[in-house]
């Protein structure tokens, strides 16, 4: 178990792992392993050499040694390949001069990468999926269900949570599709050596790479790109709308879980000083992935202004970057996930909050029956006061509504009455819920 | 004209046009008409209310008025509406009442964003387009000028200026292709009434919308976005992604124009003390922009966690993100089609400064060769001594390396003066460039 | 009036004006005509030299001129400086040899960026101070009004609206303090020709400074600062810490604000729908801020990299991230300032949330008391259980306590009835308050 | 050692230390430690249950198992508690139940913070003082050796690099003082109780307060500070300009080492490919750090709106923000400080380079010199054609301007062949420079 203390609010345990250094050390030995074996398959090196690159272990390396070493070289890579050229010294002294062959620091470090952000992928959709399913489970289950509408914090016409949640569900499965369209474009082998054109292996530069995405699974690009990262920046911009609209349901959901609203709540956790609390953890968790995300992004996209055929400073600056923001994205996916299969949905209180608006939700309603006869300005002007009466003396709208002549002169006691029942202005709530399900 | 003096390095004169108030209101106004005119269409208000509503026009309004009442009801629409509302009066009391009918704030706010940035959208695209074919005609003409490679900021072995340009014509056919997708989704009409499920018009708000978004042109999407905003976030993103590869390419531009490198240069400004000065101010406002546009796009993340069914503050933030983040990446892709399409390239001082690393640059080959021999380490060593005395004494490294036995006994006479040939160390670097054109 | 719509919710009138072309404008002829002055007195240009250079008019310049053609220099400057030497040769030919005698064009625009801050400065001043009035006489009048503290967004330990302002005073009384420090630290004169060592002036270059600094009332610093941005980075952080409080402000109001709690309100703006509605417009318009400022924080801090002695990118990158910077503060500012003297507190309603909780906010102090006698398990144990009997029947957390035995045994019943009485458990609350307001 | 592989660049072994499980277990351990104590003298709690709770020691936790728990309650002090909770029990089973005795959990977590955040001070402190003498050093032994000025990555007028070392450390200075005045703020006790009144312990609140601060050798704030997050965040800003200033002298240095130039050089890193390479690598971990930080930063001011009297998801997402941002910053000052030490500067590139400029640097004293008889435009125009000429035929400044007629009859011989001493025209350099390292 690799989750740090100062991240564990912002990683799952099976993230923290890929991004340890065991996973990370293994990840870099694979490109080089591929690399000798699919150079020895072409003739480029020996292969008694690759399978001497081939037997190190990950656990041979000494990463607190090649942690300490980076900043004196401005990458990981030149400790990693001392000591691995060091392990197959042991093994075959003349295997050793084939470690890295034709390959520069940067093609190890950005292929391991990809290789982790490859298992990161498989994680976060495994919560996506779970997560997908309870909102359309519970976006059916809760169609017909009326609740106040909310804009600015103040209460608006009348929703269904239906409707919430089928809205929370397209936007996930949007949200999805741009993460797994930036998964397929960033996914690539980097192989380029020195200056990206891997001069050193002469003509055949291009069966290596060719041999080697099959070896590692990895797609081969048009062209190295040690300072083109473009690519990279697609996958962080998408993690991070993707977060935002995590963080977004969050927010409706803790808004939602407060005492005095009380329509939905999380399982959530406790309190270290008082037992009667339920904190909405899980939206905690996401709340903070939401914060900290969008600033990730930024950093990742500052650091696109590379220099030349590889650069200083931004390219150095990736690796923690992407580490953040891919552990804090499934941290959220994760607790969000969680959070709306336990979602508890208290519906009847949805309707006791609508029902203590005493129909002032629908005064919108009001004017509108009434524009025709009076004018909208009048129209307004009246439903104005009766709402204000209904908030002074407790009355309802209609009530409020129904002692004023005009009103009686301009709309049916049936109009007058439909004031009192939101579940009757819910426009084309159901038939937009349909959409946003099928949509995904 | 209508550019600012602050924002006048972050913007273009049209694209100022663009977010000006005139067109902003403009836009706001083609909402409400294009509402009026499908309502009328659809029989929902009176076809001479429609007329009256369309009778308005963008200079009859207030804009200053409008702009001073905004903060009080934390959106301009509402004063817009009043003038509307009262100009349609003017033209016909009865018709007044019909303005705005059914909608809310957003829908026309929002809808006018979405017009703006269609034409934006166009402004772009013409100059990424003129951009492109420079960078491709760029690296055609210079597929044969061999340079320095240049990684950390120091030499490394040589590439062609027409790899070079390739690679930043495919990084910019990618940002494009990003950016175009993104405005196919974001470009979508807003109407949703209060609530966003269009209970004002009972069961006819979808008709309305189909008829509405053909009034304008824009497609209806599967449901109203008021406070899920993934999909401008992803155009955003995307503008933020390009400008990164924009900013990449302007440095890389500067950095060959410093006097002591001197292997391109664009046309630049003049300096108000210096007259021998010419500054790489094209690269400037690129530059400019790379440093804002990352910020701006975490802020429009960050406004994404919106309450409900309609935010408060993250909603707000967005109309100026988006008009200075759209602004700075319309800037950055100006000046820098019209750098590339002026740049001077010379060729001649590309050869020269890699003539004077003295193959220095080739010490990766040297060691390749030499390896097979001698060993890795052995023969790192021996060019990492050769190369040293070269920095020191002036002379080649493969004359450095040719006082050696060892050398002498490891390698032909002719590879030894392969070191003295970079233009013929240039691995794959014509094929991946050809690729790379091919891609876009 | 020059507020943009696309601006209205990020600025104010007076603020809008500071940053118009007019004052920026004129900020930069203040710039040269003071160096005009200043070198006449000093004999290094003649009397009547300088006298022609202020004869020129802020509306003399042609604006849009400069600011078209801005991008194509990199900085505004050159083009204002030719509309000024035309200017002044108009009226005598050969002073206008002597414009901008011996300075660069950062020398103009940095002077007249920081001549706009001070003015901003005194605006700031005003709505800070009347906030901060506004903010003791709350926490003075509402000293004694209990309320549910909340954490995590659930019912804790009760408050008192007292303290809570009072915390909100002395959040703002630090932050403005630090905004003040930054002001005092950057509004410092920039002078320091082509390349910051006045070299043009020969030894007469810091004569002249003291001279242009007391023409400007500005303080000379030690050195110019073309390319060491830190003062301006630490007042643009301070703005930013500021609207980080002002947002934590108006997020408690505008969550005091929503229906279901409705402790308190601000006067807050309409909806174009919904004639019930009152919007917390006025947070709305701090909310934006504080979501767009962080971000714009950075933006400043990304471009403060700048090269030697005058930097590409970072520099150009600077003006419109202040101007929106400042311009935010400001609105978020003034939209408080006025918020929080127009709040209206709705004490009874506090003191009925709160009893609605059935004392379960004194769940910890229940469990204090039960500690000694039961040890902590069994006392959490025993209290939880309580306090969810007391949320499903709706009894008081001490009722549902005193049921229980081992409770009658452990407490007295003085003890067990103070679990009704929220008022009595506030702590030191009282003179946290009175050290928050004696604090600033 | 604690490093990871993902933060190698971007910590150092040290603070990566002060980040560890075991000092964040350690450091929550010394305040539950030091507030049972506090409690025991003052006789709230029982002598010997301090004196259980105290016999605790870290390594007594299992840190896994806090970590993974932590996102079900939203904070890591939860599972801490109930591990501490049960050591005590073990040893005294009464003690137990005064365990974080009439605290919360964020006392603990932002006490531990903070106690954290004084020793990442003093390690700051160190390579800050280093760096300061090393930078007054180069300033003082370089202090006569003229280079080129650079503005826009383009030669301008001469500085001195000792004038260049001295505004680096000038702004070190600054920067540093701003730092250590925001630490003094910052390092600060957090101690309120479930809602910041201290309820649970009745009127002994401040008392404890008091006692707990002298314990830890924390001061005591006016009040505590759970949802206001200001000074921590004035810390982290600070921190933020002080990298910014790291980053620009980085960049400044990275630009002089290229090849072309070579006016200065740091030890640097090898590469894995090409022996005779030495890269930056300080340049590269200071630019990497520069390049995360401003976001960073801004992802601290977004979390700032924290609700209520604790909030949800900004504090949440402080720590991981802090550790990154402080340890980033930490390794641009270690990685800065030793680059500076070990900078070698060659004085006699810095004058061949300065001179082969023939002169052209020296373009605007040459207009100054012969406006007086020409006017500007004309001297002007002249200067600009000699440089030009300069430029394509390789002779001086002085020599083709000393061609024209109208130059001999505006200028003695001793003014035109001035414009071949760049040595002379440094205007208040050497003043500069003094009062800039004076200033410290």
């Amino acid at each position: 178990m690799t989750i740090r203390l100062t991240d564990s609010l912002g990683t799952t345990g099976p993230l923290a792992d890929v991004f340890s250094d065991r996973s990370l050390l293994a990840a870099m030995l694979q490109f080089e392993v591929g690399l000798a074996r699919a150079q020895a398959r072409l003739g480029i090196i020996p292969a008694d050499a690759a399978e001497h690159i081939a037997a190190a272990e990950p656990d041979e390396f000494d990463s607190a040694a090649i942690a300490l070493a980076a900043p004196s070289s401005g990458t990981m890579a030149i400790a990693f390949l001392e000591q691995l050229t060091a392990m197959v010294e042991r093994r075959d002294a003349a295997s050793a001069g084939y470690v890295h062959w034709g390959a520069t620091s940067q093609d190890a470090t950005d292929t391991a990468m990809v290789l982790l952000l490859a298992r990161v992928r498989a994680l976060l959709q495994a919560d996506h999926k779970r997560m997908l399913a309870a909102l359309r489970s519970l976006s059916n289950r809760y169609a017909a269900s009326t609740m106040i509408g909310r804009t600015l914090l103040q209460p608006a016409t009348p929703v269904t949570f239906g409707l919430k949640a089928a809205a929370w569900y397209a936007a996930c499965a949007r949200g999805w599709a741009r993460v797994e369209a930036s998964f397929d474009e960033a996914l690539v082998l980097e192989f380029g050596g020195a200056s990206g054109t891997l001069a050193a292996l002469g003509g055949r530069g291009l069966d290596v790479s060719a041999e080697l995405g099959r070896e590692l699974g990895l797609p081969v690009p048009d062209a190295p790109w040690h300072a083109h990262r473009d690519r990279l920046a697609a996958l962080v911009a998408a993690c991070g709308i993707y977060t935002g609209t995590l963080g977004k349901i969050a927010t409706d959901i803790a808004l939602l879980m407060q005492r005095e609203v009380g329509e939905v709540s999380e399982p959530g956790g406790g309190s270290s000083s008082m037992p009667q609390k339920r904190n909405p953890a899980g939206c905690a968790v996401v709340l903070a992935a939401a914060t900290r995300v969008p600033a990730l992004v930024a950093a990742f996209l500052s650091g696109m202004v590379q220099q030349h055929e590889r650069g200083l400073g931004g390219g150095q600056a990736e690796l923690p970057t992407v580490a953040a923001l891919l552990q804090a994205t499934g941290a959220a996916l994760a607790a969000l996930a969680g959070t709306v299969e336990a979602l508890q949905v208290d519906a009847a209180r949805m309707a006791a909050n609508l029902k203590a608006t005493r129909g002032t939700v629908l005064a919108e309603r009001a004017v509108l029956l009434l524009t025709r006869a009076l004018g909208r300005d009048a129209a307004r002007a009246l439903v104005s006061g009766a709402a204000l009466q209904s908030a002074q003396t407790g009355r309802t709208l209609s009530a409020a509504l129904g002692d004023d002549p005009r009103v009686a002169a301009a709309v049916t006691a049936d109009e007058l009455s439909s004031l009192d029942h939101p579940d009757a202005y819910l426009g084309v709530a159901e038939t937009l819920r349909r959409r946003l399900l099928a949509d995904a």
